[in-house]
């Protein structure tokens, strides 16, 4: 184990002694998703519907579904509308990892061979159209056109935030900027558009909308930054991929940020972005980090970004979906689901 | 000049010397699409700016934004939802290009580098999909919930019809039917989608829908068929990539059909495929086939497509906008623009 424990509120640590609220609550509905989601591969062959059945079914605890769901109820929507919006937000996660794996020539994926593995980069190309496509025709079941453009648009912001990263010039920019960009594109933005989707289908005025997928910002900028603590914390075991991988692929998360703001004299970080085949480095390197306060640091940030998400919340009666979606908001900042 | 121009009829040769009516016709709507489509690179860096113009300016006579516009003309759809409509179809079309260079391996596309070769498979794959996701938005901007079912429905087609031509069993269907197939998928469907923009925003009734969808699906195959043509007539310098590539990428198109109708004891195009390495006997196959009637014959199966299209715009009165789609359909046989 480890997870520095010590280093939760003890309220938190009794929720992360649960099973989280949302996998109750919501159980019937996570299963109509599922079915939705299972029902798609198409007109294609027995091959290609067993891969993209692997890839929909390796994917892990349906937190974005949840989201969407959780929304919806709070808003007040059309639930039969929401179910389909939810999984089209899960599909199009699933269609970003299939092209990040090829992208990032990613070997594993949730403990599996990734499909550039199995297939090679054209079919993994065409793997991940097929799910935009989709995801896509499952978010037009929603039957809203204000939702369909919400959809579009967090899309383009995750796709630029991806071409940001292969071309802009690393000097222009403060690292923390960047890394704010970064997991913004990455992850926050699809936290955001799940959020969104209850009270764009509820049609709830604009500023309600904002509110709401602000929270999710949040939550999800929290969630990326625990997930890059846990490339620093974990093992190959638990992790489903080699740990360290970020810095050795020349990213620079969070707890190198805030390592470097302890010791900005340390220019070892420079050195392996440069030479990052320098195993002896990165491991001497990461045993300091690990020592130093910076994992802390980092978890502390992103446990100010929950705080910050909390109280977007309380224009909403306390009903056991509000309830669901705070302890998420806890959740993020651990990662064990 | 390797067009056999004694094959037309002489209404057609008539048409095919003057200039394109759309052109004129939609001149001022044409240029409003092009500044739609220069308006959209969105939050990125100088260089994927430059890199994505590029890709949406080299974008040939803008046939399909015309086939929407004009669609849109005949049914009396309001026109300033048909603009972003048309503009997104054209980059729907932008996007698939650029993913199927990278899959098909080429380095050369309207003469140009293709952006995998200058960029990498990682760019490439982002640069389609921004293009995807931005032809999305543009989609959304008609305002149209129905429209945007049926744009994500053609892209689910488009998608699955490549996955097929990759994982299926060659043997397991018969030529003709996995051309025809292949030629919907990557073709005809997107013809289709463009000449249903206009009725679906004019909210015409489902039967007139596809009615003038099929009128696209017919033009579109005559379109691919005149192009699959063109790679046996051309030659590298008319085509901008070498004569016979279909062939040398294992891909059987109607003319190698017709051909093996006539020549059915031909064993060399099943060694062709075996050994696509074998330049010898590509060239004495390509010299018997240009020789043999097959490549008439062909013309012959695009121009039947095309007479059966043409009674499906009776349905409309005599206008200048019915005129330019029936000429489109004339021109599809011939593929100078």
């Amino acid at each position: 184990m480890c997870y520095n424990d010590a280093s939760f509120t003890s309220e938190e640590k009794k929720m992360s002694d649960k099973k989280p609220h949302y996998r109750t609550l919501l159980a019937a509905e996570l299963r109509q998703v599922e079915e939705l989601l299972l029902a798609l591969p198409g007109p294609v062959t027995p091959q290609v519907t067993e891969a993209i059945t692997g890839l929909i079914t390796s994917g892990g605890k349906r937190l974005r579904p949840a989201l969407v769901l959780l929304a919806a109820h709070l808003t007040g929507a059309d639930m039969e509308r929401a179910l389909p919006a939810a999984a089209a937000v899960e599909l199009l996660h699933t269609a970003t990892l299939v092209h990040d794996d090829l992208i990032d020539g990613a070997d594993l994926r949730r403990s599996a061979e990734t499909l550039n593995v199995q297939w090679g980069p054209a079919a993994t190309v065409l793997a991940g159209d097929l799910l935009f496509a989709q995801a896509a025709r499952l978010a037009t079941r929603a039957g809203s056109a204000r939702l369909m453009e919400h959809f579009a648009e967090t899309l383009v912001v995750i796709c630029s935030g991806e071409m940001q990263q292969l071309f802009r010039d690393r000097g222009a920019f403060s690292p923390l900027t960047a890394y704010y960009e970064r997991i913004h594109a990455k992850t926050a933005s699809l936290f955001g558009l799940a959020l969104a989707c209850g009270p764009l289908l509820a049609d709830a005025p604009e500023p309600e909308v904002e509110a709401i997928r602000h929270f999710g910002h949040l939550v999800g900028q929290a969630f990326q930054i625990a997930d890059d603590l846990l490339d620093f914390e974990g093992e190959t075991a638990t992790l489903g991929k080699p740990g360290g991988a970020d810095l050795r692929q020349g990213l620079v998360t969070l707890p190198v940020i805030h390592y470097l703001e302890l010791h900005p004299e340390d220019d070892r970080v420079a050195s392996l972005l440069r030479e990052p085949e320098d195993e002896g480095l990165l491991h001497a390197l990461l045993a300091d980090l690990r020592a130093s306060p910076a994992l802390e640091r980092t978890r502390e940030t992103a446990r100010k970004h929950v705080q910050e998400a909390l109280p977007l919340l309380e224009h909403y009666p306390p009903t056991p979906h509000r309830e669901a979606l705070a302890q998420i908001a806890h959740f993020a900042i651990e990662r064990r689901y």
